[in-house]
């Protein structure tokens, strides 16, 4: 059983501590939080030990009703490993925390690159975390692009990526971001940071990539040139992807014309918080003119990269190959719809 | 056991299905629909039985591989009751097939009063509707009036309701819905239809109305006065309300500040695809001046009415009182947060 | 020739300057900016002298090529009174710098009312602040809430008034500023702080006011009730209304049924920057139920201050007597549609 | 002087009256519109000729307080040329009427492209279409794509080129479109129609286009690349791009960073309607990564057509040559920021 905490529990947090949970090689110690606010409650509900992350908090939590097992140093001492998911920047300044105590730990996307050793993606370079102390998860949306440059890499060789980012403004509860009514090139300078993230899981992959912001909060959109090294079929293309197990090549034919129809497909599954964990590229998009293929993928940022906080969690802990690990992770977080 | 078909299966429809098939004294006969979208095939999974709404098109659905189990006709014939969720100004339409099977039916909102015998809400008039061969249950934003002023009503008495809509433009997935970025009084006119709306349910009730659409789409959200015909406190409002079991009461301290934290709290919790049966009344927002009531109150319009069509097959069929149906209702669907 | 000052050069205070510019009684002197954005090379080619808001920033002027007249503290001496445009908080830092120079000043809503002796709306109490050193333009809201509210008031007595305030998240070129998708109370403490602010105004008023915010960038539009004190009808209201210079009524037919199509009305009819000073009462929905007026209004959040801050330069001055200063302004500002 | 009637009088056919209102060497006979609505009541304050473009409703405008000064079928044989600025589809209904009078007339964009003998953009293609009887104004889109392809072709030879679509939901005034809230893939097959819209302008062009649909109302931006034919610099092309008269390079420091700021920019520089006619490029975008170009660029759907339809009339007319053309065009539209 590998001891997992998680500090940090908001939009990523919850969803790790849940799917770290579901493992049957895990077992989540607790999670550390700021404030005791509703998603504490729930955290209580569902019977996660809750530690207080600033301990002159920690009387906040039990005025309202929350019982704390612990402050954040306890659950860093008593877990073998801790996924960090606090908001971007603070990862890096809790790193000491966790070197403190020996206790390897996973970071988000929101950090710098060079807060680990290495960036990490499952389907594409899960053997360089392993033993790991230090590891990033990439963001959500280097994570969607990873997932399709690694088989399209195996199957053809990738000559160049180009990549518009159509992002969302902020997540469905983050009511203080924009724009509310504006399409903001961002950054403005080309190519954007993206291409460079992506490069810490594929150093030597020619990509350029273009980022925009848009008022909107389901999923982020991505439309994806990738000019290909050999001659292929757009079928074959398609094929490729619907072998991956967290590509979901959507079919013609069911309606599916936006992330809004996607989340209701997926609440109607029954998924938990309606998440997409798997990329979602459209069938009808895949398209091959010359050696350029191009596709559009929504992106679902808030629970994309949660499988692979999972495998990062076995990588570091050399405790199931990429196979092993890719699919206990696939099964008990309910990948594949 | 109930015999209950679904002839509609969009928003309201498979809310309604999926509420009845978990009744212990209904059985859900089956669902009808015009075209095999991704809908289609949640509800196979689901094991629902499939009727062609639209006999010419039957063949879709065998060619999109969603097998039916007949034609719309043998569902109504074969139903105890139908609950008819088909968009405004179908369900009148279809009146005459339920008519001509001598099967009951219930209508939704959308269509207008005069589409059955009586205008119904569990809380607030359960009995009228006890033995009805039609019954219409009202809107979402009557529905959600229709909580609130009924326990106001019978506490306090009422003197006079000023409620202003503020609804949301479209479902999550309409994306074909505006407005983008505007306010619109709508109807213009003043009082708006709401209110006697409401008084279908209320005939002697004082109210004025005002609507209002904006690009949102998660949740309307009520401004309410109320004049009572007592003097009251607030806390003593609250506590009414907070003895309703479908109103939430919102409690400070959670952080809710708007329709997307309440959304993320509902699917937190386990929410089949978040819904939010209950009207969510901010804790914070209740206030009394003089004897003018106020607040704000969230309402979910996707599944609100969702528990009212249940009660409704009771009330209809005579199997339950109101209280022991609601509280059936109340139990099997999962309401109190 | 009164010798008017602008410092703050942003939404409001761009317009102030332009609506100074055009009066015959008054002289631009110039206007202090913090920043060489484009808003300031638009001030340079209007003419206006820049001052530069933050002394130490100086140098950031030329290096823009925009050359600059001085400092802040020099337009300060030179001006007969300043209308201080800074954000929400600024204005009251900045008093001391007017106080030293012994130069009356004008603040914006943002500020708190205590910021001034006394708060001013044209057409409500322009005489209050005759002769006065410091005085505050009530916010937008209040704005266009006085400014029915004086006549209603005059003309039959207000007994009490209700508003629901449905108010735009940002300004148009506000792109950081949501929500992007939801309807926030705003607060959620009912009643909201604007009534307080009205009673600035009308310090005997019964009001109870309610905020909320939502994703729209073009105007707020308010949902009234005022109980009268006398029995009138809608048609009598009307006429009232339409007899106010800076209330425009919609007239039916014209097809305006949001702030999206008025402002397309402003900017077709040639008003710079497609301003509405007026508030926008929509003729339809002036509706008279026993002694509750109901109307929805909508009111250009970045404009409608504008005559105001005009007129209070006048009444500071003891320039011109109300009807006088009112009917200069709306005269050189272009009001009247 | 060339006599030109406009037949449409919405977004489009009040922008190209306007601006052919303005040039010295054409007489506006007047404009056709369907319904007397508040573009109407402009159109007579700008002392434009109404007619009615449906005769049945003649009397609508009588009563609305419209004069008329005749039927359409009287405007199409009064003027020497149309500007058909109807809905997308009309305009090609409308072509047997232009013909029976053996008027030339001119599409818009949203007519398919055998409407007209040829296509046209004033930059690309001005002499294809001298002395036409029927040609069509390619969409904003187009436009947009054509005005900076033209000159990297001329200067640089272009290999292929790539272009992502971020376009907006509706215009600011249409608040019955969508999305609200949602990014759709649009048309969901790659690669989109525009690029053969394009190639009506270059036949010969290799380009792939990609559309998508955001909640946003002010502006099109879209994501170029293009692939060059010899190696630049950026700075080669930014100088290529400011040197054109239709291309805005919006330069750095002004902290223009989205389409709000752009339309606040262009309403302070007191453009009619704060129009856009250029196209609007971030400087700071503009960059060359191997043979590959990128940019960003705003695209005002409302505006950017219209110096293009007063070319054509002139092309037609064979009144100009090209140069003195658009230089007569854009001084007279206002051109140049
Ligand atoms: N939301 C997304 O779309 C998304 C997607 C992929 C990656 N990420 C990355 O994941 C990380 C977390 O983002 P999020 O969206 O979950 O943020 P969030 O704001 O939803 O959650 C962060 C949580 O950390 C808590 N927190 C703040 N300071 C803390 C501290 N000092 N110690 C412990 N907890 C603290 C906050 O209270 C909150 O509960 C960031 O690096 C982000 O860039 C976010
Ligand atoms: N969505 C809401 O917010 C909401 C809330 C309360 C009440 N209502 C009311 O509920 C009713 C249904 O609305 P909805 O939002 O679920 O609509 P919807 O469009 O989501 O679903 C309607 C379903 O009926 C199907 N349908 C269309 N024609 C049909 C026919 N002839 N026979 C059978 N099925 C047919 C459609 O394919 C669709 O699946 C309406 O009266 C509406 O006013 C809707
Ligand atoms: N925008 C509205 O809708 C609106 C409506 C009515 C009233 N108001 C009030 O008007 C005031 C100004 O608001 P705004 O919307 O114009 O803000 P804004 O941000 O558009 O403009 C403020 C300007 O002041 C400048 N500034 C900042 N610090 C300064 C300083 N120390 N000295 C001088 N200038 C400084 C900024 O650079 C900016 O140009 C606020 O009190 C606001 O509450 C705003
Ligand atoms: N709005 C844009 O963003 C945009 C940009 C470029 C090109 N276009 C194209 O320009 C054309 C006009 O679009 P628009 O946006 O101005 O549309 P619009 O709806 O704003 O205006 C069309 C006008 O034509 C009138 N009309 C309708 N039927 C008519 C008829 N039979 N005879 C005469 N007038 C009639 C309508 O009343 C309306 O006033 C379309 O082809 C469109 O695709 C639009």
């Amino acid at each position: 059983m590998i001891r997992v905490g998680v500090n940090g529990y908001g939009t990523i947090g919850k969803r790790v501590a849940d799917a770290v949970d579901s493992q049957p090689d895990m077992e989540l110690v607790g999670v550390a939080k700021t404030q005791p606010n509703f998603e504490a409650h729930t955290a209580v509900e569902r019977g996660y030990d809750m530690y207080a992350a600033i301990p002159d908090r920690a009387p906040l939590f039990a005025e309202a009703g929350v019982e704390i097992a612990g402050v954040v140093d306890e659950l860093v001492a008593d877990a073998d490993i801790i996924v960090d998911c606090t908001p971007s920047g603070i990862g890096a300044e809790n790193k000491s925390l966790y070197e403190s105590h020996d206790t390897p730990a996973i970071f988000q996307g929101g950090e710098d690159a060079d807060v680990a050793e290495v960036s990490f993606n499952a389907r594409a370079n899960f053997d360089e975390c392993v033993g790991a102390d230090y590891a990033r998860v990439v963001s959500c949306n280097t994570t969607g692009l990873s997932r399709v440059i690694a088989p399209l890499e195996e199957a053809y060789g990738v000559e160049k990526v180009r990549a518009t980012l159509v992002r969302r403004g902020g997540d469905p509860a983050q009511n203080s971001r924009g724009p509310i009514n504006d399409i903001l090139p961002n950054p403005i300078e080309i190519p954007s940071h993206h291409g460079p993230d992506v490069q810490t899981i594929f150093p030597n992959l020619d990509i350029d990539t273009l980022g925009l912001k848009v008022p909107a909060t389901l999923m982020h959109v991505h439309s994806l040139n990738v000019t290909l090294e050999s001659d292929v079929t757009a079928a074959h293309v398609r094929q490729l992807l619907e072998d991956e197990g967290r590509v979901y090549v959507i079919p013609e034919g069911l309606g599916i014309d936006g992330a809004g129809k996607l989340k209701d497909f997926a609440l109607d599954a029954g998924r938990p918080r309606g998440d997409l964990w798997e990329n979602c590229v459209w069938g009808e998009s895949i398209a091959v003119e010359g050696r350029d293929m191009y596709l559009f993928q929504a992106i679902h940022q808030e629970s994309d990269v949660i499988p692979e906080n999972v495998d990062a969690v076995r990588a570091m802990m050399d405790a199931a190959d990429k196979a092993e690990s890719m699919a206990r992770t696939d099964e008990h977080v309910g990948i594949g719809i």
